[in-house]
């Protein structure tokens, strides 16, 4: 079933202790729409400025990523420059050019409208919500990431467009924030009553936690020896688990427990090289090995 | 198999956002011969002083926990002071008073000194030396914890211990100080190269990580409403994790996998109430419906 994505797309200048790279195509919608594009057909709408070129397009070409909604407006694309430490988790934030982001207002193609399926990475929750508003009908699933950013300053915004949400992925500094609960089960049945009935914790290198009526999964973060790049992990995340949900007939526990792994197991992919380097050349059949590696790594019997 | 330790039995205040306690009974050996005594008989080497009374040391009896070694000296037992947050990786000590187990020095009971199975709790490495050189022939498994204190001040004598170790079970802030590598599987390559061949990793409410040249298996924190005291989860984890080594005929990696997670098990059971009020409650029914909760919590099917 077609997957609707609308967030940024960005060039990001990285420094990681591992090297570092200017002005790589990045942004959440370009992530996620790479790591779903395994899974399913991807439907993008987001916004460049004319620095886009088409050797930048290049990346979503010959994908099943659908690019007739990303706007092309003059001015600027958002940049971000960040550094990391030794730890991955010391992100220190160099330089942040909204650009043509900044009036950015997701318009969907009329092809777009139908999707079944849709992942509103995260951008101001008004903007957000116009999105849904465009959905024609009701969308099988949606599915929410935001940040601090509008939790602090919005939350009235962001409470409304999670009782539209069914499944919220954050990480668990965000999780805590939002419900003021420092235990991440008391923080999951705070953030049940606001709406979504699923919640996904992205936790980094200790993997993701998935709470919901059905019970609680948790799949560990894939032990990697050396970490180069940190960016897009939790937007490739985002991508395999919601690709492989939409490429699902039924969302079944067993199901979004599949949809866990191969989330992960993009994540992790996004995160041995710089930016979009190894998620751009990764095949199929190394996603399906790392799943089964997945599986060794956590599978015991009583 | 029989299985020995040796470590601190001590008498700790503590203080967490859920309440606080005063000198209530503490110190590794007891929680990890506490937590191992569900699975095999254990062989329990340390010193008390005379504060200690015959009340102290009910929660032994009853158990497969022989105390043979509990050396009673005059003076006072070892105390510990602490003080939670909110995040129970937050922790404040407000005393240490080492009293008797400042002049400790294991002296194993004849009895004790065919033991195969041998935990060397957080002690000086010269007295964890001191151990095995008191044990006839040659253990089936050695199993050492230690310290950021042993780790900066006697690097010598922890590296000679180690060389005589098979399985180090430290936390990742250890792990990381010990190999001087931030990232776990390089770590556990340096670690491999000092002697123990399977390292396994603490990490709180994270779970727990073992790597070993039959691969690596990850197993969850186990999600809790409420940690009401952290205090002794890793050594419970030891206790569980080594009783069960020590109760099964062979050492396979399949076995290694239960052993990480019922350590875990009894990790989970320990933090749920203040000191060992929780431990020295459970049911052995109670124990195997945990572990199944851990099955139910990590696996899938791809």
């Amino acid at each position: 079933m077609s997957l609707l994505v609308v967030g940024s797309v960005a060039f990001d200048s990285l420094e990681t202790p591992f090297g570092k790279v200017e002005r790589t195509l990045g942004g959440a919608a370009t992530y996620f729409s790479v790591a779903a594009s395994f899974f399913t057909h991807v439907n993008l709408v987001g916004v460049v400025g004319d620095d886009f070129t088409d050797r930048d397009a290049e990346i979503f070409r010959g994908r099943r990523i659908d690019i007739k909604g990303l706007e092309r407006a003059p001015g600027k694309t958002f940049f971000w420059a960040g550094r990391y430490g030794t730890d991955p988790n010391e992100r220190v934030t160099l330089a942040t050019e909204l650009n043509m982001f900044a009036t950015f207002r997701p318009n969907l193609p009329d092809s777009f409208r139908s999707c079944k399926n849709v992942f509103l990475a995260n951008i101001d929750p008004t903007l957000q919500k116009s999105v849904l508003e465009q959905i024609k009908g009701v969308p099988r699933m949606v599915a929410l990431d935001t940040m601090n950013y509008w939790i602090e300053r919005t939350p009235a915004e962001l409470r409304e467009i999670l009782k539209h949400t069914h499944v919220l992925v954050i990480n668990d500094a965000e999780t805590r924030m939002l419900s003021n609960e420092h235990n991440l089960l008391r923080a999951a049945r705070h953030i049940f009553k606001i709406g979504p009935k699923t919640l996904v914790i992205k936790r980094g290198e200790y993997g993701a936690l998935m709470v919901h009526n059905g019970g609680i999964f948790s799949v560990p973060g894939f032990p990697l020896e050396e970490v180069h790049d940190p960016t897009g992990a939790g937007d490739s995340f985002a991508g395999g688990f919601m690709g492989y949900l939409a490429a699902s007939k039924q969302v079944t526990d067993a199901v979004l427990r599949r949809a866990m792994v191969y989330g992960s197991v993009m994540g992790s992919f996004a995160v041995e090289r710089f930016g979009l380097e190894r998620l751009r050349k990764v095949k199929r059949s190394e996603i399906n090995a790392r799943a089964r590696h997945f599986f060794k790594l956590t599978q015991f019997k009583l």
